[in-house]
């Protein structure tokens, strides 16, 4: 089973491709980032993630994506900002008729790490024993491999 | 000029279109909903806001957006769905390269009425001035004219 995990954003969507035979044996194919430009308007942004998305699904054919849940943030103007690029990446997967799963932070840490609150640095270094991080240094894609691990681990074979 | 005055949400999106000769001479053109269903999931709710609001704009071909700018919101939960609405509307707006304009409620609210802090029924009296609103009774298309009609009042002629 193919699973595309996203870390939803509007300056980095971070995304990663998980070939998965079991809860515990999987195959990280590709991962990286969508990146949208700050002096570019909120609209073109926007439309970027869904194209670029879009563009994505079309070339790696996932089953099923695990996406972030939003919880709780203190800034609301960034609750906005994330939601709508939120709603794009929804909106895409739909065009792609694949099926979505969302995590709150606290299930993806939890699976992950066994600890739900667990730091960062923490999440990254168990995702280094299930996946080769070497290369990869954008926390981003790091949330995103780490969604797509949890997705794997929440498979019913 | 063409204005499409648009009022953002999930479950209904009102929207306008509105031919304007100067800041106080318009017509209406069209008004309306895009509405979706609440048990359909998020993600088919808001790629179908994206393509009815696509094939709205190749139909009537606007020069400008006026859309609501989300302001202020005591729900979080509330706030995130509207805004993924949000995003969705952009980006369609977007491929259709017209440019967009934003306005918050106490802008709209004065431009119609002359008090930002304005009721509804207020607003609604207001812009049956300019526009017969007798067979129009959706809270959130009357929204969207005023959102179009605030944007017309604001143009440099």
């Amino acid at each position: 089973m193919r699973i595309l995990g996203i870390d939803p954003g509007l300056a980095i969507v971070g995304y990663a491709i998980l070939d998965c035979q079991s809860n515990d044996r999987f195959e990280l194919i590709s991962s990286g980032s969508i990146q949208t430009m700050q002096q570019d308007c909120e609209s073109k942004r926007l439309l970027e993630i869904f194209e670029d998305l879009d563009s994505l699904m079309k070339k790696y054919k996932p089953d099923v994506v695990g996406i972030e849940k939003l919880f709780y943030f203190k800034n609301q103007k960034t609750v906005m900002a994330v939601s709508q690029a939120r709603g794009v990446i929804l909106a895409a997967i739909e065009k792609n008729k694949v099926p979505i799963f969302e995590y709150t932070p606290i299930e993806i840490k939890q699976t992950i790490t066994g600890f739900g609150r667990a730091q960062k640095e923490e999440v990254k270094k168990f995702v280094n024993l299930s996946i080769e991080l070497a290369d990869i240094k954008l926390d981003d894609t790091i949330d995103a491999i780490a969604i797509a691990i949890c997705h794997a681990r929440n498979i019913i074979f």
